[in-house]
Protein backbone atom coordinates (compact mmCIF):
# COMPACT_ATOMS: atom_id res chain seq x y z
CA UNK A 1 0.00 0.00 0.00
CA UNK A 2 1.43 3.41 -1.20
CA UNK A 3 1.92 5.81 1.94
CA UNK A 4 0.65 8.75 2.52
CA UNK A 5 2.88 11.86 2.37
CA UNK A 6 1.93 14.83 5.04
CA UNK A 7 1.27 18.14 3.94
CA UNK A 8 1.29 20.41 6.61
CA UNK A 9 0.10 24.37 6.12
CA UNK A 10 2.04 26.33 8.67
CA UNK A 11 0.86 30.09 9.29
CA UNK A 12 0.53 32.47 11.83
CA UNK A 13 -3.01 33.55 10.62
CA UNK A 14 -5.47 31.62 9.39
CA UNK A 15 -3.81 29.04 7.00
CA UNK A 16 -6.35 29.51 4.57
CA UNK A 17 -3.84 31.36 2.31
CA UNK A 18 -1.17 28.71 2.23
CA UNK A 19 -4.05 25.64 2.37
CA UNK A 20 -5.52 26.99 -0.65
CA UNK A 21 -1.92 28.01 -2.29
CA UNK A 22 -1.07 24.53 -1.40
CA UNK A 23 -3.58 22.71 -2.19
CA UNK A 24 -3.86 24.40 -5.91
CA UNK A 25 0.07 22.79 -6.51
CA UNK A 26 -0.95 19.51 -5.26
CA UNK A 27 -3.56 18.83 -7.52
CA UNK A 28 -0.65 19.14 -10.16
CA UNK A 29 0.21 15.55 -8.39
CA UNK A 30 -2.75 13.27 -8.69
CA UNK A 31 -1.19 9.76 -8.61
CA UNK A 32 -0.06 11.07 -4.59
CA UNK A 33 -1.89 10.70 -1.79
CA UNK A 34 -1.46 13.12 1.04
CA UNK A 35 -2.49 13.53 4.63
CA UNK A 36 -2.51 17.24 5.03
CA UNK A 37 -2.94 19.19 7.99
CA UNK A 38 -3.10 22.53 8.99
CA UNK A 39 -0.97 24.44 12.20
CA UNK A 40 -2.82 28.14 12.27
CA UNK A 41 -2.22 30.67 14.38
CA UNK A 42 1.47 30.26 15.04
CA UNK A 43 2.50 33.17 16.64
CA UNK A 44 4.61 32.38 19.77
CA UNK A 45 7.41 30.06 20.61
CA UNK A 46 5.58 27.65 22.47
CA UNK A 47 2.99 27.17 19.22
CA UNK A 48 5.97 27.01 17.32
CA UNK A 49 7.80 24.15 18.93
CA UNK A 50 4.55 22.57 19.25
CA UNK A 51 4.35 22.91 15.16
CA UNK A 52 8.32 21.71 15.11
CA UNK A 53 7.64 18.36 17.25
CA UNK A 54 4.27 17.66 14.81
CA UNK A 55 6.57 18.00 11.66
CA UNK A 56 9.67 15.64 12.61
CA UNK A 57 7.23 13.37 14.67
CA UNK A 58 5.62 12.88 10.67
CA UNK A 59 9.58 12.66 9.74
CA UNK A 60 9.85 9.81 12.11
CA UNK A 61 6.92 7.85 11.59
CA UNK A 62 6.49 8.11 7.76
CA UNK A 63 10.41 7.24 6.44
CA UNK A 64 10.15 10.53 4.22
CA UNK A 65 10.20 14.30 4.10
CA UNK A 66 6.86 15.75 4.88
CA UNK A 67 6.23 18.93 2.67
CA UNK A 68 5.42 22.12 4.91
CA UNK A 69 4.14 24.90 3.17
CA UNK A 70 4.63 27.79 5.34
CA UNK A 71 3.63 31.24 5.88
CA UNK A 72 5.34 33.00 9.20
CA UNK A 73 6.22 36.65 8.71
CA UNK A 74 8.79 36.24 11.78
CA UNK A 75 12.26 36.03 10.41
CA UNK A 76 13.51 34.57 13.59
CA UNK A 77 10.24 31.99 14.21
CA UNK A 78 10.63 30.95 10.16
CA UNK A 79 14.22 30.33 10.47
CA UNK A 80 13.86 28.07 13.47
CA UNK A 81 11.12 26.47 12.15
CA UNK A 82 12.95 25.76 8.82
CA UNK A 83 16.47 24.81 10.80
CA UNK A 84 14.70 22.63 13.34
CA UNK A 85 12.30 20.06 11.37
CA UNK A 86 13.83 18.02 7.91
CA UNK A 87 10.86 18.85 5.83
CA UNK A 88 10.92 20.29 2.21
CA UNK A 89 9.58 23.75 3.08
CA UNK A 90 7.83 26.25 0.59
CA UNK A 91 7.70 29.39 1.61
CA UNK A 92 5.63 31.93 -0.10
CA UNK A 93 6.10 34.74 1.71
CA UNK A 94 9.91 34.59 1.60
CA UNK A 95 10.01 33.93 -2.06
CA UNK A 96 8.01 36.91 -3.41
CA UNK A 97 7.99 39.79 -0.64
CA UNK A 98 11.82 40.43 -1.77
CA UNK A 99 11.01 41.02 -5.44
CA UNK A 100 8.21 43.03 -4.00
CA UNK A 101 10.15 45.10 -1.70
CA UNK A 102 12.53 46.11 -4.70
CA UNK A 103 10.30 47.08 -7.14
CA UNK A 104 8.16 49.23 -5.08
CA UNK A 105 11.05 50.61 -3.74
CA UNK A 106 9.60 50.35 -0.08
CA UNK A 107 10.58 47.53 2.99
CA UNK A 108 7.57 45.21 3.89
CA UNK A 109 5.71 46.17 7.20
CA UNK A 110 6.62 42.70 8.03
CA UNK A 111 3.19 42.52 9.85
CA UNK A 112 0.93 39.04 10.56
CA UNK A 113 -2.52 39.14 9.31
CA UNK A 114 -4.46 41.53 8.41
CA UNK A 115 -6.76 42.76 10.69
CA UNK A 116 -6.58 46.58 9.30
CA UNK A 117 -9.57 45.43 7.23
CA UNK A 118 -11.31 43.93 9.14
CA UNK A 119 -13.78 46.42 10.04
CA UNK A 120 -14.39 47.34 6.64
CA UNK A 121 -14.72 43.56 5.21
CA UNK A 122 -16.76 42.98 7.58
CA UNK A 123 -19.43 45.52 7.37
CA UNK A 124 -19.73 44.98 3.40
CA UNK A 125 -19.42 41.12 3.56
CA UNK A 126 -22.27 41.42 6.45
CA UNK A 127 -24.32 43.34 4.36
CA UNK A 128 -24.03 41.11 0.88
CA UNK A 129 -24.66 38.03 2.80
CA UNK A 130 -27.60 39.57 4.79
CA UNK A 131 -28.90 40.92 1.00
CA UNK A 132 -28.28 37.38 -0.21
CA UNK A 133 -30.49 35.54 2.41
CA UNK A 134 -33.08 38.23 2.05
CA UNK A 135 -33.16 37.44 -0.76
CA UNK A 136 -32.86 33.70 -1.56
CA UNK A 137 -35.05 32.00 -3.91
CA UNK A 138 -37.16 34.95 -3.98
CA UNK A 139 -38.24 35.46 -1.01
CA UNK A 140 -38.62 39.44 -1.26
CA UNK A 141 -38.63 41.15 -4.37
CA UNK A 142 -38.61 44.79 -1.77
CA UNK A 143 -35.09 46.62 -2.62
CA UNK A 144 -34.57 44.24 -5.45
CA UNK A 145 -33.22 46.84 -7.60
CA UNK A 146 -30.65 47.63 -5.00
CA UNK A 147 -28.71 44.14 -6.43
CA UNK A 148 -25.67 44.01 -8.52
CA UNK A 149 -26.94 41.02 -10.10
CA UNK A 150 -29.86 38.41 -9.70
CA UNK A 151 -29.21 35.20 -10.78
CA UNK A 152 -32.21 32.86 -12.27
CA UNK A 153 -32.62 29.74 -13.22
CA UNK A 154 -35.16 26.48 -12.21
CA UNK A 155 -34.78 24.99 -8.78
CA UNK A 156 -31.42 23.76 -7.81
CA UNK A 157 -29.60 24.46 -10.85
CA UNK A 158 -26.44 26.69 -8.31
CA UNK A 159 -28.54 29.72 -7.15
CA UNK A 160 -27.84 30.45 -3.77
CA UNK A 161 -24.46 28.86 -3.60
CA UNK A 162 -23.30 31.06 -5.91
CA UNK A 163 -25.09 34.48 -4.69
CA UNK A 164 -23.71 33.22 -1.30
CA UNK A 165 -20.31 32.67 -2.46
CA UNK A 166 -19.92 35.98 -4.38
CA UNK A 167 -21.24 37.66 -1.04
CA UNK A 168 -18.89 36.31 1.10
CA UNK A 169 -15.66 35.94 -1.15
CA UNK A 170 -16.33 39.17 -3.66
CA UNK A 171 -18.79 41.67 -0.89
CA UNK A 172 -21.34 41.38 -4.31
CA UNK A 173 -24.86 41.64 -3.16
CA UNK A 174 -26.48 38.95 -5.44
CA UNK A 175 -30.17 38.32 -5.37
CA UNK A 176 -31.41 34.98 -6.48
CA UNK A 177 -34.88 34.00 -8.38
CA UNK A 178 -36.74 31.24 -9.53
CA UNK A 179 -37.96 30.15 -12.81
CA UNK A 180 -41.17 28.56 -12.04
CA UNK A 181 -43.69 26.22 -14.40
CA UNK A 182 -46.17 29.40 -13.80
CA UNK A 183 -43.32 31.91 -15.42
CA UNK A 184 -43.26 29.59 -18.38
CA UNK A 185 -46.70 28.83 -19.01
CA UNK A 186 -46.92 32.65 -19.38
CA UNK A 187 -44.13 32.93 -21.25
CA UNK A 188 -42.60 35.52 -19.52
CA UNK A 189 -40.44 36.42 -16.57
CA UNK A 190 -41.79 37.48 -13.11
CA UNK A 191 -43.36 40.72 -12.85
CA UNK A 192 -40.74 41.89 -10.12
CA UNK A 193 -38.18 41.18 -12.57
CA UNK A 194 -39.34 43.13 -15.65
CA UNK A 195 -37.54 46.27 -15.18
CA UNK A 196 -34.82 44.95 -14.03
CA UNK A 197 -33.28 42.88 -16.81
CA UNK A 198 -30.25 44.39 -17.25
CA UNK A 199 -29.44 42.82 -13.81
CA UNK A 200 -30.26 39.09 -14.64
CA UNK A 201 -27.83 36.51 -15.41
CA UNK A 202 -29.49 32.96 -16.13
CA UNK A 203 -27.97 29.96 -14.70
CA UNK A 204 -28.57 26.43 -16.00
CA UNK A 205 -27.62 22.84 -15.88
CA UNK A 206 -27.65 19.24 -17.53
CA UNK A 207 -30.84 17.62 -16.82
CA UNK A 208 -29.10 14.74 -15.59
CA UNK A 209 -27.06 16.10 -13.29
CA UNK A 210 -30.10 18.42 -11.78
CA UNK A 211 -32.39 14.91 -11.75
CA UNK A 212 -29.43 13.84 -9.85
CA UNK A 213 -29.29 16.71 -7.24
CA UNK A 214 -33.06 16.50 -6.95
CA UNK A 215 -33.29 13.34 -6.06
CA UNK A 216 -30.63 13.76 -2.98
CA UNK A 217 -33.40 16.12 -2.16
CA UNK A 218 -36.82 14.30 -2.99
CA UNK A 219 -36.52 11.05 -4.15
CA UNK A 220 -38.80 9.20 -6.24
CA UNK A 221 -40.76 12.84 -6.56
CA UNK A 222 -42.02 14.24 -10.17
CA UNK A 223 -39.93 17.19 -8.98
CA UNK A 224 -36.86 15.11 -9.84
CA UNK A 225 -38.05 13.09 -12.96
CA UNK A 226 -35.76 12.91 -15.80
CA UNK A 227 -38.46 13.72 -17.78
CA UNK A 228 -39.57 16.53 -15.98
CA UNK A 229 -36.00 18.18 -15.13
CA UNK A 230 -35.57 18.05 -19.08
CA UNK A 231 -38.84 20.10 -19.72
CA UNK A 232 -37.87 22.84 -16.94
CA UNK A 233 -34.93 23.73 -18.46
CA UNK A 234 -35.94 23.20 -22.17
CA UNK A 235 -38.59 26.03 -20.71
CA UNK A 236 -35.86 28.25 -19.02
CA UNK A 237 -33.18 28.22 -21.55
CA UNK A 238 -36.06 29.43 -23.67
CA UNK A 239 -37.26 31.79 -22.00
CA UNK A 240 -33.61 33.40 -21.31
CA UNK A 241 -33.16 33.29 -25.01
CA UNK A 242 -36.16 35.03 -25.25
CA UNK A 243 -35.52 37.78 -23.41
CA UNK A 244 -31.68 37.95 -24.00
CA UNK A 245 -30.55 36.78 -20.67
CA UNK A 246 -27.14 35.86 -20.85
CA UNK A 247 -26.51 32.04 -19.97
CA UNK A 248 -24.02 29.63 -18.06
CA UNK A 249 -24.17 26.26 -18.26
CA UNK A 250 -22.90 25.25 -13.86
CA UNK A 251 -22.90 21.17 -14.75
CA UNK A 252 -19.19 21.02 -14.89
CA UNK A 253 -18.12 24.04 -12.95
CA UNK A 254 -17.73 24.49 -9.42
CA UNK A 255 -18.92 27.50 -7.39
CA UNK A 256 -15.58 29.29 -8.06
CA UNK A 257 -15.82 29.36 -11.56
CA UNK A 258 -19.32 30.17 -11.66
CA UNK A 259 -19.20 32.79 -9.64
CA UNK A 260 -15.84 33.80 -11.43
CA UNK A 261 -17.48 33.50 -14.79
CA UNK A 262 -20.81 35.91 -13.83
CA UNK A 263 -18.38 38.70 -12.15
CA UNK A 264 -16.37 38.96 -15.70
CA UNK A 265 -19.29 38.25 -18.19
CA UNK A 266 -21.73 40.86 -16.18
CA UNK A 267 -18.54 43.32 -15.61
CA UNK A 268 -19.07 43.17 -11.81
CA UNK A 269 -16.95 45.05 -9.55
CA UNK A 270 -15.15 42.96 -6.65
CA UNK A 271 -15.73 45.07 -3.38
CA UNK A 272 -13.28 42.65 -1.32
CA UNK A 273 -10.19 41.18 -1.89
CA UNK B 1 -0.85 62.75 -5.66
CA UNK B 2 0.56 59.06 -5.81
CA UNK B 3 -0.30 57.51 -8.29
CA UNK B 4 -1.36 54.07 -8.28
CA UNK B 5 0.55 51.19 -9.28
CA UNK B 6 -1.72 48.43 -11.44
CA UNK B 7 -1.53 45.08 -10.14
CA UNK B 8 -2.71 42.31 -12.60
CA UNK B 9 -3.72 38.69 -11.15
CA UNK B 10 -3.74 36.93 -14.11
CA UNK B 11 -4.78 33.06 -14.43
CA UNK B 12 -5.81 29.96 -16.38
CA UNK B 13 -8.64 28.93 -14.03
CA UNK B 14 -10.52 31.80 -11.51
CA UNK B 15 -7.62 33.25 -10.41
CA UNK B 16 -8.86 33.28 -7.24
CA UNK B 17 -5.70 31.70 -5.64
CA UNK B 18 -3.54 34.07 -7.02
CA UNK B 19 -6.01 37.12 -5.85
CA UNK B 20 -5.56 35.61 -2.48
CA UNK B 21 -2.12 34.85 -2.27
CA UNK B 22 -0.82 38.01 -3.73
CA UNK B 23 -3.70 40.42 -1.63
CA UNK B 24 -1.79 38.38 1.53
CA UNK B 25 1.39 39.40 -0.02
CA UNK B 26 0.51 43.33 -0.98
CA UNK B 27 -1.00 43.81 2.81
CA UNK B 28 2.54 43.96 3.80
CA UNK B 29 2.67 46.75 1.56
CA UNK B 30 0.00 49.34 3.78
CA UNK B 31 1.61 53.09 2.28
CA UNK B 32 1.10 52.13 -2.01
CA UNK B 33 -2.04 52.47 -3.64
CA UNK B 34 -2.52 49.29 -5.69
CA UNK B 35 -5.17 49.27 -8.60
CA UNK B 36 -6.37 45.73 -8.90
CA UNK B 37 -7.51 43.86 -12.24
CA UNK B 38 -8.59 40.28 -12.33
CA UNK B 39 -8.01 38.67 -15.62
CA UNK B 40 -9.40 34.96 -15.55
CA UNK B 41 -9.53 32.17 -17.98
CA UNK B 42 -6.41 33.17 -19.68
CA UNK B 43 -6.74 29.44 -21.72
CA UNK B 44 -6.15 30.46 -25.55
CA UNK B 45 -3.98 32.67 -27.34
CA UNK B 46 -6.70 35.39 -28.01
CA UNK B 47 -7.00 35.74 -24.22
CA UNK B 48 -3.57 35.88 -23.76
CA UNK B 49 -2.96 38.51 -25.94
CA UNK B 50 -5.82 40.53 -24.42
CA UNK B 51 -3.81 40.30 -21.29
CA UNK B 52 -0.84 41.25 -22.60
CA UNK B 53 -2.21 44.46 -24.12
CA UNK B 54 -3.59 45.22 -21.24
CA UNK B 55 -0.84 44.99 -19.24
CA UNK B 56 1.00 46.93 -21.35
CA UNK B 57 -1.29 49.53 -21.57
CA UNK B 58 -0.81 50.08 -17.70
CA UNK B 59 3.02 50.25 -18.52
CA UNK B 60 2.60 53.15 -20.92
CA UNK B 61 -0.36 55.04 -18.61
CA UNK B 62 1.53 54.73 -15.44
CA UNK B 63 5.17 54.62 -16.99
CA UNK B 64 6.26 52.13 -13.53
CA UNK B 65 6.09 48.38 -14.35
CA UNK B 66 2.84 46.69 -12.80
CA UNK B 67 2.81 44.25 -10.51
CA UNK B 68 1.83 40.59 -12.35
CA UNK B 69 0.72 37.74 -10.36
CA UNK B 70 0.73 34.78 -12.56
CA UNK B 71 -0.76 30.96 -13.06
CA UNK B 72 -0.88 30.00 -16.45
CA UNK B 73 0.38 26.22 -16.19
CA UNK B 74 0.74 25.95 -20.07
CA UNK B 75 4.61 26.74 -20.20
CA UNK B 76 4.76 28.36 -23.49
CA UNK B 77 1.86 30.88 -22.79
CA UNK B 78 3.87 31.64 -19.46
CA UNK B 79 7.06 32.52 -21.39
CA UNK B 80 5.27 34.55 -23.84
CA UNK B 81 3.51 36.65 -21.13
CA UNK B 82 6.75 37.41 -19.30
CA UNK B 83 8.45 37.82 -22.57
CA UNK B 84 5.96 40.17 -24.17
CA UNK B 85 5.10 42.50 -21.01
CA UNK B 86 7.28 45.30 -19.01
CA UNK B 87 6.36 43.39 -15.81
CA UNK B 88 7.18 42.17 -12.23
CA UNK B 89 5.68 39.02 -12.85
CA UNK B 90 5.44 37.11 -9.73
CA UNK B 91 4.78 33.11 -10.46
CA UNK B 92 3.93 31.19 -7.83
CA UNK B 93 3.66 27.60 -9.78
CA UNK B 94 6.80 27.71 -11.60
CA UNK B 95 8.22 28.75 -8.17
CA UNK B 96 7.06 25.54 -6.01
CA UNK B 97 6.50 22.87 -8.90
CA UNK B 98 9.99 22.01 -9.76
CA UNK B 99 11.06 21.48 -6.10
CA UNK B 100 7.56 19.62 -5.47
CA UNK B 101 8.25 17.40 -8.38
CA UNK B 102 11.72 16.92 -7.25
CA UNK B 103 10.72 15.60 -3.44
CA UNK B 104 7.94 13.39 -5.00
CA UNK B 105 9.75 11.92 -7.51
CA UNK B 106 7.43 12.57 -10.01
CA UNK B 107 6.01 15.15 -12.63
CA UNK B 108 3.25 17.06 -12.52
CA UNK B 109 0.75 16.78 -14.37
CA UNK B 110 0.57 20.02 -15.81
CA UNK B 111 -3.02 20.37 -15.91
CA UNK B 112 -5.12 24.10 -15.53
CA UNK B 113 -7.82 24.14 -12.96
CA UNK B 114 -9.11 21.51 -10.44
CA UNK B 115 -12.01 19.93 -12.40
CA UNK B 116 -11.71 16.72 -11.10
CA UNK B 117 -13.27 17.58 -7.53
CA UNK B 118 -16.00 19.49 -8.92
CA UNK B 119 -18.53 16.80 -7.96
CA UNK B 120 -17.45 15.60 -4.67
CA UNK B 121 -16.55 19.03 -3.61
CA UNK B 122 -19.99 20.30 -4.62
CA UNK B 123 -22.53 18.05 -3.38
CA UNK B 124 -20.46 18.23 0.03
CA UNK B 125 -20.68 21.73 0.00
CA UNK B 126 -24.59 22.11 -1.18
CA UNK B 127 -25.22 19.45 1.62
CA UNK B 128 -23.47 22.07 4.20
CA UNK B 129 -24.80 25.33 2.51
CA UNK B 130 -28.34 23.63 2.30
CA UNK B 131 -27.93 22.54 6.38
CA UNK B 132 -26.23 25.95 7.67
CA UNK B 133 -29.60 27.63 5.80
CA UNK B 134 -32.12 25.17 7.20
CA UNK B 135 -30.62 25.39 10.29
CA UNK B 136 -29.56 29.56 10.50
CA UNK B 137 -30.84 31.15 13.21
CA UNK B 138 -32.78 28.42 15.17
CA UNK B 139 -35.03 27.90 12.09
CA UNK B 140 -34.91 24.27 12.61
CA UNK B 141 -34.76 22.31 15.47
CA UNK B 142 -35.02 18.82 13.22
CA UNK B 143 -31.80 17.08 12.32
CA UNK B 144 -30.12 19.43 14.32
CA UNK B 145 -27.94 16.71 16.16
CA UNK B 146 -26.25 15.87 12.57
CA UNK B 147 -24.62 19.52 13.03
CA UNK B 148 -20.59 19.27 13.69
CA UNK B 149 -20.69 22.67 15.26
CA UNK B 150 -23.74 24.43 16.70
CA UNK B 151 -22.96 28.33 17.02
CA UNK B 152 -24.43 30.45 19.79
CA UNK B 153 -24.77 33.90 20.55
CA UNK B 154 -26.76 36.83 20.71
CA UNK B 155 -28.51 38.61 17.58
CA UNK B 156 -26.01 39.66 15.12
CA UNK B 157 -22.74 38.41 17.03
CA UNK B 158 -21.15 36.73 13.72
CA UNK B 159 -22.97 33.56 13.70
CA UNK B 160 -24.83 33.31 10.45
CA UNK B 161 -21.69 34.60 8.23
CA UNK B 162 -19.63 32.29 10.15
CA UNK B 163 -22.09 29.34 9.61
CA UNK B 164 -22.01 29.79 5.77
CA UNK B 165 -17.94 30.26 5.62
CA UNK B 166 -17.88 26.71 7.27
CA UNK B 167 -20.26 25.37 4.85
CA UNK B 168 -18.73 27.26 1.73
CA UNK B 169 -14.99 27.14 2.43
CA UNK B 170 -14.49 23.79 4.58
CA UNK B 171 -17.87 21.61 3.91
CA UNK B 172 -18.44 21.94 7.38
CA UNK B 173 -22.36 21.63 8.40
CA UNK B 174 -22.41 24.79 11.20
CA UNK B 175 -25.97 25.06 12.41
CA UNK B 176 -27.07 28.42 14.36
CA UNK B 177 -28.94 29.38 17.52
CA UNK B 178 -29.79 32.64 18.80
CA UNK B 179 -29.65 33.19 22.37
CA UNK B 180 -32.45 35.23 24.00
CA UNK B 181 -34.02 37.41 26.67
CA UNK B 182 -36.27 34.47 27.05
CA UNK B 183 -33.21 32.07 27.72
CA UNK B 184 -31.72 34.12 30.04
CA UNK B 185 -34.97 34.47 32.06
CA UNK B 186 -34.86 30.75 32.73
CA UNK B 187 -31.20 30.62 33.15
CA UNK B 188 -30.93 27.51 30.99
CA UNK B 189 -30.04 26.49 27.66
CA UNK B 190 -32.87 26.21 24.91
CA UNK B 191 -33.82 22.97 25.47
CA UNK B 192 -33.40 22.12 22.06
CA UNK B 193 -29.75 21.76 22.87
CA UNK B 194 -29.70 20.53 26.28
CA UNK B 195 -28.38 16.88 24.87
CA UNK B 196 -26.17 18.95 22.13
CA UNK B 197 -23.90 20.86 24.90
CA UNK B 198 -20.65 18.84 23.43
CA UNK B 199 -21.33 20.33 20.31
CA UNK B 200 -21.97 24.25 20.94
CA UNK B 201 -19.54 27.10 20.59
CA UNK B 202 -20.05 30.42 21.47
CA UNK B 203 -19.47 33.66 19.95
CA UNK B 204 -19.74 36.48 21.62
CA UNK B 205 -18.27 40.71 20.79
CA UNK B 206 -17.90 44.13 22.22
CA UNK B 207 -20.69 45.43 23.04
CA UNK B 208 -20.02 48.96 21.61
CA UNK B 209 -19.57 47.06 18.30
CA UNK B 210 -22.63 44.77 18.57
CA UNK B 211 -24.69 47.93 19.20
CA UNK B 212 -23.06 49.75 15.87
CA UNK B 213 -24.30 46.35 13.87
CA UNK B 214 -27.25 46.39 14.96
CA UNK B 215 -28.03 50.08 14.25
CA UNK B 216 -27.45 49.54 10.84
CA UNK B 217 -30.48 46.89 11.12
CA UNK B 218 -32.57 48.97 13.29
CA UNK B 219 -31.56 52.52 14.45
CA UNK B 220 -32.78 53.98 17.14
CA UNK B 221 -34.34 50.77 18.74
CA UNK B 222 -34.34 49.61 22.26
CA UNK B 223 -32.61 46.09 20.80
CA UNK B 224 -29.65 48.67 19.24
CA UNK B 225 -29.13 50.64 22.32
CA UNK B 226 -25.83 50.19 23.95
CA UNK B 227 -27.00 49.49 27.34
CA UNK B 228 -29.68 46.68 25.97
CA UNK B 229 -26.59 45.45 23.97
CA UNK B 230 -24.56 45.20 27.21
CA UNK B 231 -27.14 43.73 29.66
CA UNK B 232 -27.78 40.57 26.36
CA UNK B 233 -23.66 40.03 26.20
CA UNK B 234 -23.64 39.88 30.00
CA UNK B 235 -26.27 37.38 30.33
CA UNK B 236 -25.27 35.28 27.41
CA UNK B 237 -21.39 35.20 28.54
CA UNK B 238 -23.01 33.99 31.66
CA UNK B 239 -24.91 31.51 30.64
CA UNK B 240 -21.73 29.86 28.81
CA UNK B 241 -19.49 30.11 31.06
CA UNK B 242 -22.14 28.53 33.50
CA UNK B 243 -22.93 25.52 30.88
CA UNK B 244 -19.38 25.31 30.31
CA UNK B 245 -19.55 26.19 26.59
CA UNK B 246 -16.35 27.43 24.88
CA UNK B 247 -16.88 31.32 24.18
CA UNK B 248 -14.88 33.34 20.97
CA UNK B 249 -14.57 37.01 21.17
CA UNK B 250 -15.35 38.03 17.30
CA UNK B 251 -14.81 41.86 17.85
CA UNK B 252 -11.68 42.20 16.05
CA UNK B 253 -11.55 39.58 13.96
CA UNK B 254 -12.11 38.90 10.23
CA UNK B 255 -14.55 36.01 9.53
CA UNK B 256 -11.64 33.51 8.26
CA UNK B 257 -10.21 33.99 12.07
CA UNK B 258 -13.43 32.93 13.40
CA UNK B 259 -13.94 30.19 11.24
CA UNK B 260 -10.72 28.93 12.06
CA UNK B 261 -10.21 29.29 15.36
CA UNK B 262 -13.43 27.33 15.76
CA UNK B 263 -12.06 24.49 13.35
CA UNK B 264 -9.10 24.45 15.61
CA UNK B 265 -10.37 24.88 18.84
CA UNK B 266 -13.68 22.44 18.34
CA UNK B 267 -11.20 20.23 16.52
CA UNK B 268 -13.62 19.82 13.51
CA UNK B 269 -12.06 18.15 10.51
CA UNK B 270 -11.91 19.91 7.09
CA UNK B 271 -13.91 18.28 4.21
CA UNK B 272 -12.65 20.40 1.80
CA UNK B 273 -9.36 21.93 0.47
Amino acid sequence: MESRRSVFFVSDGTGITVEILGNSLLTQFEGTLFRRITLPFIHNRKALQHAIDQINRAVKEEQQKPIVFLSIINDEMNRELCEKTHALTLDFFQAFISPLEQELGVKSTHAAGRSHSVNYDYFRRMEAINFAQMHDDGAATRDLSHAEVILIGVSRCGKTPTSLYLALQFGIRAANFPLTPDDFADHKLPDSLQSLRHKLFGLTIDPKRLSQIRQERRADSHYASLENCRQEIRNAETLMEQEKIPILDTTAKSIEEIATTIIHEAKLSRHLY
